[in-house]
């Protein structure tokens, strides 16, 4: 079995499973007890709060423990939000954010706040002078993640950071991507974290608020974690959350270099071997274990339960693994393939030939799931141009990738300099005809409401 | 050492390490991902929400995992009262519920919603005619502990429940002293609980919504525990948690008994050994492992400190052993004496002869702790009254239990009914120099506002 789905979350680092092991028995006790089982849970959480907060790059005082890196971000949020609306209502954050932050976001626009959305490239990536125009005289609070849990794409943090200060506006930078492998440099004002996706166990985020940051906690609160998080701690998996950060960052450099070589590899060998299939996020500034590419004609659940069966676990944005059967928000706002979407995120300790392995296996398994699917073998469309008026697909009422499938299959009917309508009503469509306009040099002119779903309008240009 | 503490946490339930254990290299994954990893994890939450709910009462689909016990308490108040806001905005709960309902109940307050508080009698119980009587047609939640954490009451649930069924109000019963020995019997409507109260690991908190109950989630939430609990949630410390449960509830029938048997003799004891106690709370109607009392004279931290010397470890609510200053509102609101308070809660498995042990040491502690106070030695003051017009005691910036102390110094110079005036700015004084009056035979006049604190009136009688 190999699991390549370390952004999800990774096995319990060794260090994190003895300082668990060794604090169940010392610090179950409450820390806020005057007696000796309580005085030792007192001194396992400060020493915790202390390694922890060295690990960030913040005060131990700045630093409190939460349920999760989900809760980190709600609190984050509804606490600067709160702390400054006499500043204003206004919030910015990146396209690209984790879910958290939307949903957060969401529930602040609810409630009668304002957001801007701030657009990525192709890579994923936000530029700083984007982030910093959208920043307002009443903005209470901008939010941008240090690296995509999705592509991998490194973000501008420290210039961001710079621009926020210059506005006189706190920085949220969530974290959870990129803290095992490293501090997040620059003038944030809050970071969040989450310790399942660096071998600590779950249950455990961080949420720093840096000195001088406004911030209103909300909700009934109690007086553990500096009124910020109320209920009895989570002692035992704080300490073995703060033991393992520590240990993975001592491993973090060499490991890092070890990582963004597989990741090269997979990378260009995809690229290579499986043909129609794109390759996305930032091929330099990224994450060093993530990489994500795109496969034309592909189903991402049956490609998924496929590699499920060859033994690599590896997740997928595209809209068929989705509850909600929209593709990704990521892979939409870069505006790149979502059908067949593949993430490989490697754990820390991953063997070059299980690498190999995936590479080895991968061809064959998307080549398989393209026959299920009856996808056109060929690359290009063949040059039998029918003479037909209209040229329609009418895809309506199937999924990702059908649609795309079956524009595939007549483009060559149609000729040069004509176009092709179809019609769809999967989400995913929005996303992927363009895409695929762009991957077989065809023109995307457009799409226009049509009756129950969208026209998608194609000219053949090749 | 004798940990005696176990309403406030006890340890790791052998179980609960064990299933913890395994859980840690079988349940890391995110049980929302469909490959293999993932859907061990999500066999294992499944089981585990299976047995918590039989061991609740409940459906498994009615139980969601929380990360604490107070968290729970948080989500259901404001779940309930946002679901029931046209019917609206009027909360029940008793005096005595934990702090977690009433920083709830605050901040409903402080968003404008109304609250009624039923008081309780001297043993800490609720009448539940009295909150039936509370009831109105815009109550749109009522809480009832099941059984009070500070001094073991058992509460009327399934009369309390009745009620709220008749005038259709939804109960929410805080069961997290009681769940270890039991089911909360009754139609109640939600439940909360906590793991670490019966040898769960922390990090784990109940929360029943019974079919029917209306519940509106607040803040933001995504697709985790039936969108009721944001974030990626605690796997390992849930089986453990469940695993438990169902342990602690096997062992529960004998251990009650046994434990209800030293609790008898602590209360028989102490009254019998400790001059000038007073033991609180409903003598049967109550927690088999938990008996509270209060010793005039005492501060209640230097005798904490005293015996967790001696290797006892207990807790208090007295006013100086809070953060606050004020005693106990559970103290409070039973109107008996705070000073000198002790709480012992049995851990399950503690040894006859620890608590003997303890009931050996106790009458010397307290003797010593009030020879370094200079409390009077006598049970009754000595009949030699002054002439003095005016008998006025000034303890104003004394601390409890110095007020009391110096009340019982000057007693006996007051002449048989002829009055005596304490002034003092503790809160402890309201609830101490009424109580000392009882226990003394003496009568307790009233109090009023003087300078920059409270004139407190006694009567001598004996």
């Amino acid at each position: 079995m190999s699991y390549f789905d370390a952004a999800s979350a990774v096995p319990l680092h060794p260090v994190a499973r003895e300082a668990l092991l060794a604090s169940l028995d010392e610090g179950w006790a409450d820390p806020a007890r005057p007696y000796r089982e309580g005085r030792r849970a007192r001194l396992l959480l400060d020493a915790a709060r202390e390694a922890a907060a060295e690990a960030v790059g913040c005060r131990p005082d700045e630093l409190v423990f939460t349920p999760s890196g989900t809760q980190a971000v709600h609190s984050a949020m509804s606490g600067t939000l709160a702390a400054r609306r006499r500043v204003g209502r206004h919030l910015v954050h990146s396209a690209v954010e984790h879910s958290s932050v939307l949903h957060a976001a969401a529930a602040h626009e609810a409630a009668g706040g304002t957001v801007t959305e701030v657009g990525v490239d192709r890579t994923g990536r936000v530029a700083a002078g984007d982030l910093a125009a959208a920043l307002r005289p009443d903005t209470a609070l901008a939010a941008l993640q240090s690296a995509n849990h999705e592509v991998g794409t490194e973000q501008p943090v420290e210039e961001a950071a710079a621009a926020c200060r210059e506005a006189d506006v706190p920085l949220l930078v969530d974290a959870a991507q990129s803290l095992p492998w490293g501090p997040v440099g620059g003038a944030w004002s809050l970071l969040t974290a989450s310790a399942h996706k660096w071998g600590g166990p779950p249950g455990v985020g961080l949420l720093a608020v840096r000195k001088g940051t406004r911030f209103a906690p909300q909700g009934p609160q109690d007086e553990r974690e500096s009124g910020r998080v109320p209920g009895f701690g989570n002692l035992p998996a704080v300490v073995a959350a703060a033991a393992s950060l520590r240990a993975v960052r001592a491993e973090a450099a060499a490991e890092a270099v070890r990582l963004r070589e597989l990741v090269d590899r997979v990378r260009t060998r995809v690229a290579e071997t499986v043909p129609d299939t794109e390759v996305v996020g930032d091929p330099v500034r990224r994450l060093p274990h993530l990489v994500t590419f795109s496969c034309l004609y592909v189903d991402g659940e049956t490609l998924l339960h496929a590699l499920d069966r060859a033994g690599f676990s590896v997740s997928s944005g595209s809209s068929c693994t989705s509850s909600t059967l929209t593709p990704s928000h990521v892979l939409r706002a870069m505006g790149v393939l979502s059908e067949g979407n593949v993430r490989v995120s490697l754990p820390p300790g991953t063997a070059e030939a299980d690498v190999d392995r995936f590479l080895d296996m991968l061809p064959e398994a998307v080549r398989s799931v393209r026959e299920q699917l009856g996808a056109p073998a060929a690359a290009r469309p063949e040059a039998t141009p029918s003479p037909a008026a209209e040229h329609v697909v009418d895809a309506l009422g199937k999924r990702c990738p059908v649609p795309v499938i079956e524009l595939a299959k007549v483009i060559g009917d149609v000729p040069v300099g004509a176009t092709l309508t179809v019609l769809a009503d999967d989400e995913a469509a929005r996303l992927d005809i363009p895409a695929w306009c762009g991957m077989r040099g065809q023109e995307y002119v457009g799409e226009r409401a049509a009756g129950q779903g969208t026209a998608y309008v194609v000219r053949r240009l090749v």
